[in-house]
């Protein structure tokens, strides 16, 4: 077992802030010195159990507990989805049912369990103590926090200042959300960067409580394969825990070449000496090991070895070469995107400036795979070599 | 019975707004063809059971809806006082206990039917509804407002903007309040210009339910004896509904002429052509007559015609003249508040001028009793009148 200061530096790790270590140390020391191991706690909504990347952030920071003998909570919000919208005026938003949430609970685990350690996990659900909460318990709760300090948390600061209505219960759900805290008696919770105020309220309503506060571990987010916005399954950047191992490779393969060393510090343990050589030295090769040790991660190392063959052998010049591909005659200079219509693999110029735009045409020459972009012109393309239009069709420039 | 019109006519008499008049005068109508009578709510805070002349105004409002025919249901608000301060910051603000508010709500009682129907009035508490809210229901309540309209409310958006904690348990008891109006199946609201914004809550409430919504009728907030702020115990210048006659009589005297117009409009039903005339042509008999209408109100016409006989004969000219007072030489021109300390009525110039800004000084000739003010010159006594200072002090002028 390590020491309590390579413990800490072990939960440090790739974390944005402790809130505070000197907590921390204390609880570690104690738990080692009792053997009676931390509650860590990771609270997860029931309505959205797809897991991506950017959720198994947390996760390796779970397991970093585990390993060092801790036991994960794992919370599911179950509560607040069985009422549904309060205000009721989403109709898309109807309670889930009691079948829903076990369903939901279950793909989680099975998620979950891809990187926890299944014998120091317990899944709770909040509606165990939450469902006991009567009126006066949710007043009280209520009288726990004021107005000016919620309207703080950047969502409904944001909210507030620009006109967008706010409704008065979701200044319940943080305090419910703390009040697990309490009731679970956390020595720890984990969460994104984004979550650090519903996290200090846990630690708020365990002081008004009497009890020794909760230590705070925040993670960064994850961009997503844009290297734009946080990992998101609605704006569609997102890489699934359950994605198979060639789309996750694939995947990976796509992210903008400055998202690399974030993907290697937060999702694997490759010693950071190690990527910043290999991106430095060679980009290409640096992108498909962090594919392959991503996909041995969440499948196997089997998966791994497979999918860095397929995708060197699909996109290396031999193969191509090979490739029974049709041959095209460029012709003329003038905008790709004209052409592509000319060559019926499109059926309007903007149909063809969208493809370009989402770099649906690559230009394959020697090593090198170059996405074209929409100002692109025939010009560009050279005899001899290959361009791929779309997901499979390939042609040789003659 | 008035027909539909006068009865609009005499619940809109003296009130400020009511929400809305065509609503009422349907209510008003299903009633009398049903024979069912109105459920008419007023709101009460059992913490502070003492009421004065300021809450007699919503009190002479009920007791129209029951000359009429209706039902009033005078709401104990037990639930929220029963919980104490939530934030657990004010030690000063323990939950009242069940004898407590059984022993408010009696002192309640005992006050209101000095000018309510006992036969037409139900009293009840509203614990009886809102102890059965569960931690659900809570959250359900909060949702159907927003947080942007509730900080629209005066309070909340003064101490909003002024940095004052805002408590969030405190945005639940406007939601309290209205489902109350829910539970209760009111018909009818009774309320403050103060409360517009809670009761027009339960209007909400109602509608989200499903249900007609209630009729808000606003009353004005009286003046107290001071003239300028609302009557307030806390202020010191209210007129308790329980005060013996002799106190009510007084203060009533001693109140800014400029208030005796309101307070006949909204606590006598002298007709409003009568004192106006009266008050045009003789300020101090109106006021006479207004304290005398007053007494008789929470009294008896006995203690009216008594109270009236006490005071003329205390202050009219014969009474004082036959008084023994000392006699007083004014002495040469200088300021009264000089003056006082040289006869040793005042022990400091700073006390002279503070008794006289507090009215402490006055000068009686004939009929006319005149406060004397702070720049008040020795010039201003007459050989012959009676100068009274404080309470008991009485000379004769020479």
């Amino acid at each position: 077992m390590p020491n309590l200061e390579q413990q800490l530096e072990i939960i440090k790790r790739g974390s944005i802030e402790v809130i505070n270590e000197a907590e921390l140390l204390n609880k570690l020391e104690k738990s080692q010195k009792s053997g009676k191991p931390l509650i860590v706690k990771l609270g997860a909504d029931p309505t959205a159990p797809d897991l991506h990347l950017g959720h198994s952030v947390v996760l390796r920071k779970l397991r970093d507990f585990q390993d060092l003998g801790h036991e994960v909570h794992f919370l599911i919000g179950d509560f607040t989805s069985r009422i549904g919208d309060p205000t009721g005026k989403t109709k898309t938003r109807p309670p889930l049912t009691e079948k829903e949430i076990q369903d939901n609970a279950k793909t989680y685990a099975e998620q979950v369990f891809k990187i926890l350690d299944r014998s120091k996990t317990k899944i709770r659900f909040n509606s165990e103590w939450c469902s006991q909460l009567s009126g006066v318990d949710m007043i009280k709760l209520a009288g726990q926090m004021n107005v000016a300090r919620m309207l703080e948390r950047e969502d409904f600061k944001n909210r507030y200042t620009s006109g967008q209505s706010i409704s008065i219960h979701e200044f319940l759900y943080p305090l419910i959300q703390g009040y697990d805290s309490v009731a679970m008696k956390a020595d720890v919770e984990i969460g994104g960067q984004d979550q650090r105020f519903n996290l200090l309220v846990g630690r708020d309503l365990q002081k008004n409580a009497g009890m020794l506060q909760q230590v705070l571990v925040l993670l960064p987010l994850l961009e997503g394969l844009d290297g734009k916005d946080k990992m998101s399954k609605s704006l569609g950047n997102a890489i699934g825990i359950t994605e198979n191992p060639k789309d996750m490779f694939g995947k990976i393969m796509s992210i903008p070449d400055t998202l690399m060393e974030k993907y290697f510090e937060y999702l694997t343990r490759v010693p950071s000496m190690t990527y910043k050589k290999l991106i430095a030295s060679s980009p290409r090769d640096a992108k498909i090991m962090l594919a392959k040790e991503i996909v041995t991660l969440f499948h196997s190392e089997e998966s791994g070895i497979k999918e860095e063959k397929n995708f060197v052998n699909q996109f290396s010049k031999r193969n191509f070469d090979q490739a029974e591909a049709e041959e095209l005659f460029a012709g003329t200079d003038r905008p790709l995107s004209k052409a592509l219509v000319e060559w019926k693999l499109c059926s309007s110029a903007s149909e063809a400036k969208r493809l370009l735009q989402q770099g649906g045409c690559k230009l394959i020459h020697g090593e090198e795979i170059v996405t074209l972009k929409e100002d692109a012109s025939t010009s560009d393309l050279k005899v001899g070599q290959l361009l791929k239009v779309g997901k499979k069709k390939l042609f040789r420039l003659k």
